[in-house]
């Protein structure tokens, strides 16, 4: 047994007492990890390419992956675990790819989510601790911060990163992501905290799951697209929405812990504005209420009393290599078939 | 068909509509109104002083009650619809008591809570135009407020009433009152602004269902007291709750709407603090976790990082006629059997 | 005497009380109404249209000014006296020329300032009772609430303005004011309600002094363009600041009131970013650091952590009329001779 | 020149620049450090002990003040100078005798005042390396992080301080404190977070210069005792502290850098309520508007609406061993001559 078994084990029982925490997903309670090298398989395997017709690629892992030893476990699997094992996978393949090649990274940004908790697991378990101990790690609000902390590593606060600094990459999930790599982000109201972190770090990695696939944004995440607003301007922004063809936005309510609106950590409300799938390419019709993504973010973000918005868009870290870029230069999902899919810029 | 009966009849689709927006509970369509003349009686009926120990009392009503035409349904009311009219007359003979024999009141609080919405309705109904026109009403939340508007009463807000000035009477909701009318209220989140327009006022009255009842604050309200904290002193509270006795303490979580704890329309967080059934007399037994009302609440009020407690204890309006009291003069509950039922100080 | 001089007798001893309570000018005692005949008639003299060469226009009064009886008074007034006239009267006419010809109107905006005091002053005086009990005000803050409610108008709040709705006109003051009706605002940290209720009107009306007329905005207002930002962003917009040219931009501290940050009335903080004055016209020379209003504008507001912007750009109400534009259609000084200068889209 | 010489020099730059960036007091270039021995003497010297009628003692110093050298340069001190050369051996003194001889303790209490930057110096003067690395830092707001992150010592938060944990001693300073070690703080408008952090320790160690001294409270500090206020309640709190004989009780006002209410970094306003010196003994003489401390404190802390009060009263952690004390166990002060008063509990 090898080092990295070890560190594995170690972050094995940490990750499940983390997650009684914080309350996600309810992991299977072994084999968790490793995953199986039939799943491994899968994700290279030819018909994968078949039936994405997005481009993506295997990247290339100078880790050996934890792969081998439970194969045979993979042919009881439940549908659940299967998932959850290629979320698992994902996560591994994120690090493998976009962190472990680069151990002189010093500041990672870290967010939230279910595959979110396998990147913390997978940082803990493929890089070495040294090289961990020269790592910060951001996060973008309370979850994440946990689980920082749970795994032991570094944290600091993403107010504390200098003027002109920027974290060398970031791992965080979506609620939608279409072929363009465009998110919807926002569904836990933390959207604001999670554009800043984004938007601070050179690259950003999405890690997700199957679910979060989409043709344009609003096919399968249909409550709407998450804004964040000045309450005493909520009046104003729904009907600006509204004139833009937005179907029945409004104000998130906190039911059932709060009467009344979700009120955000930041003391703003969330309009949730439901708009008809948006186009990935081309022109908007506006009239018809069809918009192109880019251009329904430029148009929300300038209405006043828009604080922010929950689509992430425009360009990536690898067209904006000086920082501020809202798009993922990679998006990985647990597929489920047990396969990763790798969706590259 | 007098009056009352058209402004009755105007009110009803004001409440229907109102319902819509702000979602709470599910009226029957008709005939929502007016209650029988069976639930009247029963209110009235001998039986009914038997089952109940504390004391309560049938309030003078100088305005006849909207009742007479529809007996004949009751005897194929639903229990739901049942316990439903039973709020409905609960509030209205809580308007009878201490709002309609006083038409030079000026100003009135109004809480939330299901039951709530009929003491608006019965203002509205039970009060004449000219007397409600100089009539202003004061919400302790948003719920509130789209109450007083959608009735086209007059709407003020607490933070506009004059230093030294008081509410003539406020008619709120809570979460469980035990036999000496200490509440607890807070489910909502909306405590602190509850706790002070209730002790703004000159005198408060409750109005709720019978699921509120209780012999000991605690017995069925399990979830625990909401203790409005300091976000960042949330730890050090729920240290000292656990010291109190508290039974895992813990902050109110936010989903589905939020990731992470509930915040409140002060920018605070809910703790949620369990203790064991809360005395209503005698002294504490505070090495045994059992608390007595007024003991716990004077000390949980000194927490540092404590905003505010749901917990409304000490002395009532009659008692303390300057202003500041936190207990109701009368609870007013709609019970099971389409009786009403007093409680009175 | 006239109806409108008891009007204004009225308002005189409200307005002072009025400044007592909000502080802000020491008005001189008397003869501070009405303004002189030699100050109207500056107004209207040609060498006024010799020696500014932005466009103006002295606006058809269809209501006689308040002018007349003390116009000896005037050759001894001292030059506070006639700044303070002088911003009177530019009120005056900026309520005569936007208000007072259009009684139908319902909805006005009132924002802060010394000089919106004498606008409130005007609508008292120069509006019939009738119309005025028909108008709602809604103000941009705490100090136009206090002018709304001391002058007995009807106020409500822009979180009550119905989705679509919007203002028939605004009137508001400027921290600066460039040829071509661009503006600087947020010097009192309010930034983001007043851009919140001026894009909320069909037209805003500037009234301002002299002070504030300037070729290019920072010329004359050195603090710098006031930034809302979230706190947790602050130094990420205060490296994009200085990456976009600003000069030692800074968070606004609150002393002596308040160790650290200003914390506006949304929780956020001010970042004061000093540029070189902004051109009117024409390209940004983005290396030199030296940018046109617009693509300032435009580039600050897509800064992932910022809120708002103190920059008033784009269009006005008569060229979008359907609502939000930011830009004044015209603005009104109180000159330092007395005079009254009108600069219009 | 031994090492402490060395740390000293060390952290003479950062503390310059430091102030640079936090602003507060200007200190003399050099020679800031070391105070003269004449200074020390002048606290052994007897007529010290005269002219004080409160306790003080000379806390016993393991380790060697900083001293000796520059006795020759405090003939010419200025009294300026001489009043921060008193206040930093106020500050030596405080460390020297209640965290140096305690190298075992982890967890320490930071406030803010100008006193408490000589505080941080002493620390990284005093301690040896190693035992600092085992320190961690809880800082009560923005000045004082700044504070430990200049002096590069282990910064962390109070809300993460575990439930049930406390810290082991906190430095803070007062803006009065009476002879039974009662204080007035808020001035800066940061109390929640003071009291927080002052009642999370075992111990609470105050540190000022003379102008804090008082024989009662409000007698020095006549602005009024700062209280932290919902500002929906601001007007209620108005009308109960005038009830209870404050003498114009008022919202702090945010200018110059913000108009209206001073916002906290808590969202709540502060209300500065002067009443009449406040008796240190006896009882109150409420009629007459004469407040003993303890009971004054227990009425203000029970109204509605208050968050916190400025006043720290009660106990100390010495007669509170378990925590949650808000007096300090004993005060140093920077007297005017350039010798340190002590006051003990």
């Amino acid at each position: 047994m090898n080092k990295h078994h070890l560190l594995l084990r170690g972050f094995s029982s940490l990750s499940s007492s983390l997650c009684r925490r914080s309350g996600p997903p309810h992991l299977p309670a072994r084999p968790l990890f490793p995953p199986s090298r039939a799943t491994v398989l899968n994700f290279f395997s030819p018909h994968h390419h078949h039936h994405h017709h997005q481009s993506y690629h295997s990247p290339p892992s100078p880790y050996p992956l934890p792969t081998a030893k439970m194969s045979t476990s993979t042919t009881t699997t439940s549908p659940a675990n299967l998932i959850e094992q290629s979320k698992r996978l994902a996560a591994f393949q994120s690090v493998t790819s976009h962190l472990v090649p680069f151990p002189n990274y010093t500041r990672i940004g870290i967010g939230s989510g279910s595959t979110v908790i396998y990147v913390v697991e997978a940082i803990s378990s493929l890089l070495l601790p040294s090289t961990l101990s020269a790592m910060t790690f951001y996060p973008t609000g309370a979850q994440s911060e946990q689980l920082i902390e749970a795994a032991g590593l570094n944290l600091q606060y993403i107010n504390k990163l200098p003027p002109g600094a920027l974290l060398d990459v970031c791992f965080d999930g979506a609620d939608e992501v279409d072929p363009a790599l465009n998110l919807i982000k926002g569904g836990g109201a933390c959207l604001w905290q999670e554009k800043i972190v984004v938007t601070s770090s050179k690259k950003f990695v999405c890690v997700a799951d199957f679910r979060k696939i989409s043709k344009g944004l609003g096919t399968s995440w249909t409550k709407g697209i998450p804004i964040e607003v000045l309450p005493l301007a909520a009046n104003r922004v729904l009907g600006e929405l509204k004139r833009m063809g937005s179907l029945e936005p409004r104000v998130r309510p906190g039911l059932p812990g709060k009467a009344g609106a979700v009120v955000t950590d930041n003391g703003m409300w969330i309009i949730d504005a439901p708009f008809k799938p948006l186009r990935v390419h081309g022109e908007s019709d506006r009239e018809g209420g069809e918009w192109q993504v880019d251009e329904l973010a430029e148009e929300l973000i300038r209405i006043p009393g828009v604080a922010e918005i929950g689509l992430f868009y425009g360009r990536d870290g690898v067209q904006q290599p000086e920082g501020g870029a809202q798009k993922p230069v990679e998006a990985y999902f647990g597929m489920e078939d047990g396969s990763v899919k790798v969706l590259s810029a």
